[in-house]
């Protein structure tokens, strides 16, 4: 394309191997060339731009100086590898990021031998990069050989317990391992919790270090065989490194602030690191989220994500939409009930702007809490607000609340609290892929003892269920949602609370009965007007709860019918699961009954558009259709003839 | 009963308001007694012994300093409550611990509004009180009122990741509430991880600070309104702590260390704190596990847990057993495969005693890990050993491992990667009640695209597995199996990988077939003994795997019989899920099929022996023959008449 940047040097670059060639200036340059093709790139396809634009010389600086494949670099989340793969050999691919057969926006095993760990969720890279240290020492066999193992963590993922955990276990096993820490002082939004102060008081505390000092400082803190700095050596001679910084206290060597946009300070530290390092090393990078990119840097959240662009101006091409998003659904609806209900709080871990919750912290500031990335603590938290006598709305994503599971059962379950789960995300996402489906939760929710667990069918029923949450005192309840944008329904004035455990009828047929569970009741009504052509009309059910079932409408619905079809945005184990559960109970099958159930295939479906994943999934109003038609042995070939 | 020691104080004691008229030496006295009658109640009923005699004078000081229920204390674990159950009002039922409808081994909040937030999993409560805190600052109704909150936690627990999220969360937060580090260098092993060894570093470089060193020190660190230490006063100049102390660094305001049996260090340092505290304080208290008990503070695990015990010589009443324990023979099993192929290595999260890889350490120590309590990244941490080459066994209980769900799915089933999962303590657990049971993995795990599920029916089953798991290297496998002694099989010289997705008749017969999923096969058995008097005789099928399905099995047994009864020691969503699902698929229920599946019941079942536990959840061998006949549609009293 004529509007893509001139980029000679990277133009001569197909593996990191090639960068090994470049001196200094030259990868300087380099540097500024990949900044540029990542912006292009990315103006076309969307996706995490900010993250990548902050770590550019980063990844220079990585692939100059250590040996890729055999040297693990593990990127935490790894929305930031665009550069990455870039140098990695799939740059002819870069314009096919997050989309349907193209590259995956994070690193994946399958894609590249460059990416020795895929990432998505935050936190992991410190325990992935700590199992390649200490496979490399075991001897461990690996395809691309053993080298040094490097985790790339930003600033908030730092609040994740995991990577404390990985910190902790690192500092003990003591093995040679190099984190670098990229602190762009922002996750997605601003960040929060104590540890984020910490770190910018290091930064405050210590300003940059010029190119020599920063050297000299990283040779006095390693243990070289035959050089010792006097600290470490009064540090031996006590037995223990009692250092000014948490990390040191943690048992890592702690080298920075250093200036993670200058390969004059970025070089030599990684150099000496690869030289002379023993033992567990923190870099600490200072880098701009954004950077590079006027629009991204100026934009309130750096340029996190972007839809595609126009690059000069900055200005995302998004489609316009006529149906409100059930994100912001929920967020108007939880303002509309924290009204008139000074119990009602909310919790997020670190999305803020993804789960709607910055709209009620406008209005309810005392009320929001962000708890960091941190969806352990964020369920135990809200677990110990309701044991208080507040009413916690636990805002977050399907995927990422998989994190508090346990505190879930434990916490919220078991003790029965009166903790409300806004779950978003839920269902398949679209561009982010496998990682970020909300496949599981109607599974590892529906059989908690005491739970009540409902799936809004559309936007207006997303209402009357925040509603019902926040009438619910009897236990915890949860009601899912998915991405995007609603069905366009009418909207109601305000939220009325269900009846707990009730469906509701949506249009009265004959021969098959479909029960919905969730947003698939759009694809059904779709695969009903296509039936109804072919003189079948299915009566369709929208069953609002997993958990309490409706058992009157369920096995009404099954002695009425010849065949019964359920249909959930989820796994097997979910929805379906317990209606089964049920029938068989009730010995519905012992006569025969014509029952299918339609969850999520077998399988991780990669990235796409939603409605390509769900034909993926088999879920969308043709599949349903052909369900129908085969379940009732009907030939639609002949049919159709 | 003659035997119990004289404790004239602690007779007057009906609820902590008592001990306000206690002086300082009469609660000295009040803790000797307390610890007494402790040791006597254990020694009658067994349980958690070392770590409530850690805490004898920390307990009294509590409860003579603050105000509970109004005060909470949150105690972390709470298997070191006995003491506190004692002096709140439950010093009658002290003697029913850990028994059926006795007193939970933990804090519940159904058992007492002195328990204001119950736990058994480690790592809670900072979380826990931090929403208490939050929800007395927003005037939350609370039944007991809302006064002080105070988290009381072990350096063990402080490994793990949610303990950080809860500091940093609450270190940022500001509020006033109390963490009480109760440091015994010890949770149920040894410590392990770079908090520990800091922990010590304190400990060691700054010993016991006499009486008025302590309340002058923590005079010093706390705000009052009117009185600024000059430390705390540079702090505020400056804008923030840059305290020596990791807890400062996150925000916390830290006492200590101080002798956490000394009341005289105790006493004045939390009426202290409680006069004067504002934001959040750590308390360091150095605490010794079985402290005061000889046999206890001298056994390696410092009086963890034990069985009934003679008081005098601390000899444990266990009833000798002639099967093997099933923790045992995994670990052996594991050792046996560890020979033959140098990648196996096992990693746990501070349970090598309780998942036997004790065993496997001593011949294998550099191939095992303990992580600390830190299921999230011992999970990922496998991933990336797996990911370097090596075949890792990560062995947890069943309910622990729910603390690494997120990471199972993202960073091990989206993968594939070859980790096997060694899952312990699957089913109903016995006296540790409804937080230990292991009810969900099945049905967490088997949706899971690319998984291997499987549970042993027996201790020979689980020898084949564990070289089944060894030897399957295409994607991750789980094995599952229960707490105790295994049925008395004759045991296979070596374990034989059993063909993937493939199960065993174990008896043929007519009418019914009955298909076992995991340990309930020896209870069916006898089922079927019984029912053989009534002249029916089942087939019985041990499944092996619920993922993948045996459906060739399955659909025969299906066709085969009038009645298809899966049983399983699992909430539903699991195995009998799976197999509902499969039979739906396949129109197996079209034309009729008397299917039943038997899982555990939606409740949460307290406290009791295994046995009367199952009885509980109707998956014993006479509800299985109720079952069975009741399918059938033979009337049970005409038949037994």
């Amino acid at each position: 394309m004529s509007d893509r940047p001139a980029t000679p040097l990277l133009d001569t670059v197909a593996t990191p191997a090639d960068l090994k060639r470049f001196d200094d200036a030259q990868l300087r340059q380099l540097a500024d060339e990949l900044r540029e093709e990542t912006i292009s790139a990315v103006s076309v396809t969307g996706g995490h731009l900010g993250a990548g634009l902050g770590v550019v010389e980063l990844t220079v600086a990585l692939h100059a100086v250590f040996d890729a494949p055999r040297d693990k670099i593990v990127w935490d989340v790894s929305h930031q590898t665009y550069p990455h793969k870039i140098l990695t050999g799939r740059r002819d691919r870069i314009r096919t990021l997050r989309q349907k057969d193209g590259l995956s926006g994070f690193t994946k095993r399958s894609e590249s031998p460059f990416d020795p760990f895929g990432a998505a969720h935050s936190s992991t890279s410190i325990s992935a990069a700590l199992g390649f240290a200490a496979a490399r020492d075991l001897g461990g066999a690996c395809d691309t050989g053993h080298g040094d193992s490097i985790a790339v963590i930003g600033d908030g993922a730092l609040s994740a317990g995991m990577a404390y955990e990985a910190l902790n276990n690192a500092g003990h096993m003591g093995k040679r391992m190099i984190v670098i820490l990229n602190d762009n002082e922002m996750s997605i939004a601003p960040p929060t919790g104590a540890m984020s102060s910490y770190l910018s008081r290091l930064y405050a505390e210590a300003p940059f270090q010029d190119l020599k000092s920063a050297a000299k400082h990283a040779v006095s803190l390693l243990p070289p065989p035959f050089q010792e700095g006097a600290r470490r050596a009064k540090d031996l001679l006590k037995g223990m490194t009692m250092g000014g910084t948490l990390f040191e206290e943690l048992g890592f060597s702690y080298l920075g602030p250093i200036d993670g946009h200058d390969l004059d300070q970025l070089l030599p530290i990684l150099r000496t690191v690869k030289t002379r390092a023993k033992g567990p090393i923190l870099i600490h990078a200072i880098t701009k989220k954004g950077k590079g990119y006027h629009p991204a840097e100026h934009a309130p959240d750096k340029g996190h994500a972007r839809s595609k662009f126009d690059v000069a101006t900055g200005e995302q091409k998004k489609a316009p939409s006529n149906a409100p998003a059930y994100t912001k659904v929920f967020a108007r609806a939880l303002m509309d009930q924290a009204e008139g209900d000074p119990r009602i709080c909310a919790v997020t871990a670190a999305m803020p702007d993804g789960t709607g919750l910055d709209l009620f912290a406008e209005k309810f500031p005392a009320r929001t809490f962000d708890v960091g990335i941190a969806e352990q603590h964020g369920v135990t938290f809200c677990a110990g607000l309701a044991a208080g006598g507040m009413r916690p709305f636990c805002a977050m994503y399907s995927t990422f609340l998989q994190r508090g599971y346990d505190q879930i059962v434990h916490d919220v379950a078991i003790q029965r609290l009166p903790v409300r789960f806004a779950i978003d995300r839920a269902g398949l996402v679209g561009a982010d892929g496998a990682t970020h489906a909300g496949s599981y939760d109607v599974a590892y929710l529906s059989n908690l003892p005491g739970f009540t667990v409902m799936a809004a069918a559309d936007e207006a029923e997303l209402v009357h269920m925040v509603a019902t949450a926040a009438a619910h005192d009897d236990g915890p309840i949860a009601f899912r949602y998915p991405r995007g944008e609603g069905e366009g329904v009418t909207m109601p004035e305000k939220g009325v609370p269900l009846e707990i455990g009730k469906g509701r009828m949506i249009r009265e047929g004959g021969r098959v009965a479909i029960l919905s569970f969730g947003t698939r009741l759009g694809e059904t009504l779709r695969a009903c007007e296509a039936l109804e052509a072919r003189g079948i009309t299915p009566t369709v059910a929208d069953a609002r709860f997993a958990k309490p079932l409706d058992r009157d409408l369920i096995l009404t619905l099954a002695r009425d019918h010849e065949a019964l079809i359920t249909i959930e945005e989820g796994a097997v184990g979910g929805f379906g699961s317990h209606v089964a559960q049920l029938l068989s109970d009730e010995g519905v099958f012992d006569h025969g009954l014509k029952f299918r159930s339609m969850v999520l295939p077998d399988i991780f479906i990669d990235q796409a558009s939603p409605r390509d994943m769900y034909e993926a999934a088999g879920l969308n109003a043709e599949q349903i259709e052909a369900k129908v038609l085969s379940v009732l042995g009907v030939d639609v070939l002949e049919k159709r003839a």
